[in-house]
């Protein structure tokens, strides 16, 4: 230990700072470690700000508290970590040659000028607000700061609004459209592009939008925001691009963040071609000793080495604790990458993702094969629920390089279980005979996870053509010549059904019924059931009789997101 | 496809033998496919059985019909899958060099002799039975055929008997333990070793005993036994070995199983050291026209390469699938080996292991170290539950060989993300970082398996000693002469303590009371909180102020399975 205590400075007080400051802490007892925060309050739980303002939870504290119930405070972080946290202040600039940054009380105005031998950006990142016209009416927020949560958590207690809209169909707007539905807000989200939810390829996305809708919250796509309408200075309304008025009390805007980089540019800092801080493995900047982490950087993907800008608080915490060592170890830390996984509750659906999707692998230049593949989480016998995910694999190494899965079922586990296995560069191969850990309550015999890869496996060793079904809705639409195959039962079939000029011959009767099929043996025949399982089986006979354009939909209807006869 | 089909028979109707028949179907339209089974039930779905005895759902069907609710019979297989399916059928032998099985028709006392060209033997396990007096009595049982579970759903339903007895205290064990407990009998679990659950490492399955006595279940461990007591032919009792005598009307008997090797024996297959015939990677056996899978084979581990028997209902299905594949197109798919993975619900409790314990790892030569960690599944404010578990690495190459997790919280997710870890071969440091979906219903931030990894890396790299609790319990038993601190807060210590002689000293004040602290520098310090998050806290900095053998009590109170003062 040296004999001079090392002066660390941290900017910035919510995620990766203090996580950064506390780690240093264990790290070096004898250190001086200064916190510089900004807002009022420290180490919030942002993430937890729509649970708090759709009223899971009463209790505010619970936002910036310990598990064992302590606010972490400036005398929380002296006592417990022996940090000092300056609250209310700002960094206003950093000298890099004196090695110093100036502060600015926000309360007192006054400004002070600190010392530091080793210094923390983790400034995070400020939300995007759309420049349209009223944009500065009362009633339009985001869900940022824990300000903001107040504000909107006083919407719920106050009960007064009725209607809302948010701007922005990304994770954080579907959580808020949730929060303010629970308060029994009237909420609608408006997307600009034409897809919810854009790490989701388009047909899943669909599901999720109409899992939405059955809730009774709305959704409107390839719809910007024109423009804030209101009165005395009070929102009222919201004109979309096409013209359309939405009347509400309330706006918030989840659009994305901007990294804050203005403090590390103005220092002559890299900033990144993502927009972010550049930092190397070891989460340093162009100056070895300024590091950053969290929302103000950027990283590198695992998948494709590209780097990316990942704002997540498990990102912000695992590169704050790698920064924490390194700041007592130079060099003894590295944050290797990420590999894009993300979650999210909407309603009664868990949307989870890893790695890449269709849309993202094929911009990335990948050579793929997907598996969309729909099936229940744990047996029937156990009340399983509905999973329909899709894996993506990379043709020429046989890796698996993504995987959404989103749905009533637990999601969550699975996104986990492919998250690892993206991590460890496994292949479908590898997937296709997985020990997981496998009990009625928890899973199937073979988990969903390792049927995506059977199906997967089926796909790239060319057993099974599979075919999607918004190309199936286009060949419908468009009057296409081919034969659609249900292979359920007729109980099944009466009960539910897609109504696209479909035939039915339940798969055990198929072998016997073959004459009622395409004469013409090169004719596309598509087929499905529930989540095509049926289908797949039916489709390996076909071919063995001599059919050459056999698909399969894949997911069945329960992937289907366009309306059905029933 | 050869002109001539392939004949393929299949011995053994439940997982394996159906799953390879299944697949070898899909891959072959044209083959002659037939299952060979014994009982009069197919496809039964085994570990579905404690469910139904206990009552979680009452469609028997449900135990052996399709997500679409149709009954795997053998019409079931003859139309929907083109398999002929002999049940009530025995086979009886092998002949190797006529390639035929003698099968007996067991209604009929019919003998056929069918003729392969490949063979497949799925002859699963036998439940192992204690040889001691009266185990001819009625009312005992075990629970491994349908039938079992009809008679021990018969139980539940007549409502009769109100005492049982379960010898062996593994995963099916307490699964009837609940299941009958479920049926409102008063249960007792017996178990011949100092431990139930033997895939656990004693710490943690003391917590799981402690669970399943708070259900007012009984365990009686060092125990097994003696004797099956009755009257008129009926059991009435259990004596032990030390002579206590349990009445109950219901004894199940637990205690593992034999694979059923005798055909493959009798026919001069290899078998191998573990006592499953012996197979090679494309579950082959030593002769290459037959291959096996299931309880009745041994494989490989993938944590050492050992052989094992691995009775699982998931590697039957994946090992079934294998050779499917490769009965068709030989050598085209191959089962890698295991990692050692399973899951049981006990109680509230949910039970996983993936990889070795600590005890099975050093058995196995590897140098390790452990972290054992307690912490919350979700956010408390999403009301999160306790897991508690135990990392296992492998000093040389860092690499995560081992974890086990139990508690009321999704421990599932955990160990599935670790089993996967596992497979990929990553490292404490891997895991360290690793991105995995985050949102508050789902995980904390930094998710248990990370903080898991996070306490094993700062135990690898020496900044933080740990001691076990029994290692603790030791040293208060024995008066050894340490000082003990618990770094809880007053309120904290109110509610509930250990009573082991400790000091209170909250993490917050420990800066400012270290002349409480024994002068004596190298006197042992033990240190823990609730879970020992801040006991690990306070340790750093007691290190750093001098004292040298400080020891952080891992897991903490929660992790704790001895009784308390409070
Ligand atoms: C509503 C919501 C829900 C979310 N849900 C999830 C989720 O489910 N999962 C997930 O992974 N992520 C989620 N996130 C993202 C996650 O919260 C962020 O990635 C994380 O907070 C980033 O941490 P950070 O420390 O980098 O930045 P921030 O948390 O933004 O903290 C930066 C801090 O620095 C302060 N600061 C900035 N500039 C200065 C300055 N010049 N001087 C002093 N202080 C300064 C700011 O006031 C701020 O407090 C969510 C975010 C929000 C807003
Ligand atoms: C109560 C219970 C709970 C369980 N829970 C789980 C769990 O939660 N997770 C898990 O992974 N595993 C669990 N298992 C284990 C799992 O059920 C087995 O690993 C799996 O069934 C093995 O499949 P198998 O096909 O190899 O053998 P089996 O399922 O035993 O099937 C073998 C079949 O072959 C037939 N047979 C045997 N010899 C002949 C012959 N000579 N001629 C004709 N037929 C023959 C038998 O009648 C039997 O039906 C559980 C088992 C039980 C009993
Ligand atoms: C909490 C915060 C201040 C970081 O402080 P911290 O002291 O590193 O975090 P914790 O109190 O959780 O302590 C974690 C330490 O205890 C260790 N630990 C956790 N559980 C343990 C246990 N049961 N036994 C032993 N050690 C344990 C961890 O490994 C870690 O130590 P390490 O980093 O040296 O390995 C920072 O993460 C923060 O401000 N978070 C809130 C805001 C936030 O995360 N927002 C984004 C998501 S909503
Ligand atoms: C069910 C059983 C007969 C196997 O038959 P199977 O036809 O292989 O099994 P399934 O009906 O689930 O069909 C699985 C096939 O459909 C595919 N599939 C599953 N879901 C699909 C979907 N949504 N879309 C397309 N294909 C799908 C699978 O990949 C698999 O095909 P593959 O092996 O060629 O890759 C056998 O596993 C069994 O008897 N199980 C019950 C007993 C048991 O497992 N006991 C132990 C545990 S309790
Ligand atoms: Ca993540
Ligand atoms: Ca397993």
């Amino acid at each position: 230990m040296s004999s001079q205590a090392l002066k660390i400075l941290v900017i910035g007080g919510s995620a990766a700072g203090p996580k950064a400051a506390a780690k240093a802490r264990r790290m070096d007892e004898h250190a001086s470690i200064t916190l510089i925060q900004k807002e009022a309050d420290l180490s919030m739980a942002s993430c937890g700000f729509p649970y708090y303002v759709g009223g899971v939870f009463d209790d505010r504290n619970m936002l910036i508290c310990t598990p064992a119930g302590i606010v972490r405070d400036p005398n929380f972080f002296d006592k417990a970590k022996r940090i000092e946290a300056l609250v209310e202040t700002e960094a206003l600039s950093i000298d890099r040659e004196a090695k110093t940054v100036t502060c600015l009380h926000l309360p007192s105005g006054e400004t002070q000028v600190l010392p530091y031998d080793r210094l923390v950006i983790a400034t995070g990142a400020s939300p995007l607000y759309p420049q349209v016209p009223g944009s500065d009416l009362d009633g339009i927020r985001t869900l940022h700061s824990l300000g903001d949560a107040d504000a909107l958590r006083a919407v719920r207690d106050q009960g007064k609004v009725t209607k809302a809209v948010v701007v922005g169909g990304g994770l954080i707007g579907f959580e808020v459209c949730e929060a303010l539905h629970l308060a029994g807000i009237q909420t609608t989200v408006i997307e600009k592009t034409g897809q919810i939810l854009p790490f989701l390829d388009p047909d899943l996305a669909k599901l999720v939008e109409n899992h939405v809708r059955s809730k009774e919250a709305d959704i409107i796509t390839n719809n910007g925001v024109a423009a804030f309408l209101g009165e005395d200075g009070k929102l009222n309304g919201v004109k979309l691009d096409n013209g359309t008025e939405l009347p509400c009390e309330l706006a918030v805007i989840a659009v994305g963040v901007r990294p804050n980089v203005g403090l590390a540019k103005a220092a002559g800092l890299e900033i990144g071609d993502k927009g972010g801080i550049a930092v190397d493995d070891f989460m340093r900047t162009s100056d070895p000793d300024i590091y950053a982490a969290g929302d103000c950087v950027e990283c590198r993907s695992l998948i494709n080495n590209e780097t990316v800008r990942a704002p997540y608080g498990d990102i912000a915490n695992l590169q704050g604790r790698v920064i924490g060592q390194n700041l007592i170890e130079p060099e003894s830390a590295s944050f290797p990458g990420i590999t894009h996984t993300g979650i999210c509750k909407i309603f009664d659906f868990t949307v989870g993702f890893t790695g890449l999707s269709e849309a993202a692998a094929r911009e990335a230049g990948f050579d793929i094969e997907t598996a969309t593949v729909s099936g229940l989480d744990i047996p029937g016998y156990m009340n399983g629920q509905l999973l329909v995910s899709k894996m993506v694999a990379d043709r020429k190494s046989g890796r698996v390089i993504g995987f959404q899965c989103i749905g009533p079922g637990d999601a969550s586990k699975r996104v986990a279980t492919v998250a690892m296995a993206i991590r460890g560069k496994l292949t479908v191969e590898d997937l296709n005979n997985a020990d997981l850990p496998y009990a009625p309550p928890y899973s199937l015999a073979l988990d969903h996870v390792i049927v995506s890869a059977h199906v997967l496996d089926n796909k790239l060793s060319g057993r099974m053509q599979g075919i999607s079904v918004s190309e199936v809705k286009q060949r419908v639409d468009s009057g296409a010549d081919c034969f659609i195959l249900d292979t359920r039962s007729p109980q099944e079939f009466e009960e539910m059904r897609l109504g696209i000029g479909e035939t039915l011959i339940p798969l055990g009767a198929l072998r016997g019924r073959l004459d009622e099929l395409p004469a013409d043996k090169d004719k596309e025949i598509i087929l499905y059931c529930k989540i095509s399982l049926r289908g797949y089986e039916a489709a390996a006979a076909l071919q063995a009789y001599g059919w050459t354009q056999v698909k399969v939909m894949e997911g069945g209807i329960m992937a289907w997101p366009y309306p059905r006869e029933k």
